[in-house]
């Protein structure tokens, strides 16, 4: 519980990887710099050769450049920090039509591509791609931030990014030149995430969780911001489930994509 | 389309983590070595530190080190590399149980938990962190493989793992160190995965990815296996859908569990 909010956590090496992946923080803010091309093309290079489901390669990034289209994604999120033009933005689209296009091609049938399990696949390469992305992006020395916020109206995304059949936007990421240095955010320490041959739940979680909560909460008052905030235990039982992003229609959304329909 | 099969992909610039992003492949064929437990520390110290959605932190791993558990898990499986006792195998599982029981204590009514949107932040949380674990582990000279067949049989999973209402395992990963060196598997072009502000289909998707298959077609005819395997796009025809991790009852299991019920 001796983590510094101010330097990343330390490795138990010196490996430079894991130094950098200790180091993440989200990023907020970014300067009005523009990334070299170069650059860029690495992480698209990152992403791309990220392992995938059976050989499947079922995910697609669309980099939003557009002003109108980001003004759009803005409102989805509702989150300031995604408007304006400072730092790139990122879509990552789990996406199951290519590969329909190709069985409608071979006269194939397209019914497994309906399947809960055909789309926890998909998932599966957007995400290992987007955090893959993203450290690239962090290796490159810029910031970066997930936007889970725009699952606050996946419908609306849907639309505004034309997105097709059998595909589902399912994570945005901002990437930029830092203009913050936000502090370390401490994380549950591994003995709650870690477990030995079976899932071992503890007789009494939340009070074993006291000593993170307090460390949580001198995190939150030491933070420049307005927002009230609890320690871990508190914000869970308070907070979970209600956010906007948490309330959207997903599932409707998943099925009108025909998705997860069985 | 250059892309050499015996020489990892070149990235634009002489970043050192996206060179090791670009030299991933899957390994199947361990030595009989430990990995020594500061590596395995550094391993589960990049998962823990992985951006997390709105702080929920909603995943656990699993060290498998019971020969017994890991046999019932190869026998999910039945990928023969997953039985025996070469490398580490670890499962990574999505957690809405440990803030279920936080909400509990509180007294705060878990419906919330059942929701697709909550169900899919905690995959987010489980696939990036999984990604950081495995990146960390080839930057430390290992090699890893995806084990997406434990998906064959989920409900035997739960059981063998105790895995208890919401949560569900996603993924294994099995870590040690490499005992062969595989070819570098082509991916699609990024020009097919890549698109700028909207969803750009492909008026000819098969006949435009005709370069592609012949190149990948090269790679299997060069590949020592005696499986039959075709080109991308006869592939995705012939064999989406109709592997057993891609035909088991998910869904079912899911909702069990409590999981994406509505």
């Amino acid at each position: 519980m001796s983590e510094s909010f101010t330097t990343p956590p330390k490795n138990f090496t010196d490996n430079p990887v894991v130094k950098l992946q200790l180091a993440h923080r989200s990023i907020r803010a970014y300067q009005d710099r523009a990334i070299p091309e170069a650059v860029l093309a690495d992480l698209f290079e990152a992403a791309r050769h990220t392992a995938t489901s059976a050989f499947l390669q079922q995910f697609s990034i669309i980099h939003i450049t557009d002003p109108q289209v980001r003004d759009a994604i803005y409102q989805v999120s509702g989150q300031p920090y995604v408007g304006g033009d400072k730092g790139e933005l990122f879509i990552f689209v789990a996406d199951l039509n290519r590969n329909a296009r190709i069985r409608e091609h071979f006269q194939a049938d397209l019914s497994a591509l309906s399947r809960t399990n055909l789309f926890l696949e998909a998932a599966a390469d957007t995400y290992l791609a987007a955090q893959n992305f993203v450290l690239a992006a962090e290796s490159h020395g810029l910031g970066t931030v997930y936007l889970g916020s725009i699952q606050t109206d996946p419908a609306r995304l849907v639309e505004v990014l034309e997105l097709p059949r059998y595909t589902y936007p399912l994570l945005g990421v901002l990437v930029g030149y830092a203009d913050q240095e936000p502090q370390y955010k401490p994380r549950l320490p591994l003995e709650f995430l870690k477990h030995q041959n079976t899932y071992q739940g503890r007789q009494q979680l939340v009070a074993d969780l006291g000593e993170y909560d307090q460390h949580l909460q001198s995190y939150y008052d030491l933070r420049d911001t307005s927002k009230p905030v609890g320690a871990f235990t508190k914000r869970i039982a308070s907070m979970l489930g209600q956010g906007a992003a948490e309330q959207s229609p997903m599932l409707a959304v998943l099925h009108q994509q025909g998705l997860c329909l069985e």
